[in-house]
């Protein structure tokens, strides 16, 4: 892990939660991005070297809209840029913990992501992520 | 705000979990530390230009107590590294933000710290802080 790269935050509607974030974190979204695959829309902040990323489901099946219909809106994953994420999913899965998904997927802001089971986190769902070059 | 300062992160077992996050990590605990004001014992990892820090609760009337009875173990609150921790609570009351204090109190890790209610936040505890100089 290289360091914290982004706290994935689930909120209901994202456009009355990018103001309130914007007041909190007194700078505004730097960008907005759909990512289809994962049925989200997400905002980001940058904070430092890390970023606050909002996410609004695009559908009821949505991951995050299941999140909120169970625990409400709050902070939903933390995620970490990684060097290597092939080999920091191996490490991870040597060690015991639980992979959501086989390989990494394309997210977004540039990214490949893999998931690993809160279940095996102490209840927090942490996120591996790669910076694809441009 | 600064940075990300911190993720607090809510635990049953400390010792098991500084296990688990050395592991999920790669890293040791820099440090453990008990503040008996805030019910908790905490042990602190560093990422990059931030911390992850598990808390454990050290009674149970603690806030950390509560929290795990009522949604289990998992994210508590994100910190923010503050330049002046005052004027950000004036700032942030002036947004119509709920303090749940008046004034900062000594947290761990050589902060001044304090809080803000998570009904006014998306349902995110935040937490300001502000180094201690030595």
């Amino acid at each position: 892990m290289l360091r914290i790269e982004h706290i994935g935050i689930a909120v209901k509607d994202l456009t009355s939660s990018e103001e309130l974030f914007s007041k909190l974190l007194n700078v505004n979204p730097y960008k907005q991005e759909t990512v289809a695959s994962e049925g989200v829309t997400t905002s980001f902040f940058q904070q430092g070297e890390s970023k606050i990323e909002l996410l609004e489901a695009t559908n009821p099946d949505s991951p995050i809209a299941r999140f909120i219909a169970s625990r409400g809106e709050g902070i939903h994953h933390i995620a970490f840029e990684t060097a290597d994420i092939i080999a920091e999913m191996q490490r991870l899965k040597d060690e015991g913990f639980i992979p959501l998904q086989e390989q990494p997927r394309r997210g977004a802001d540039h990214k490949w992501v893999a998931f690993f089971h809160p279940k095996s986190t102490n209840g927090v769902l942490i996120e591996l992520c790669q910076t694809i070059p441009e």
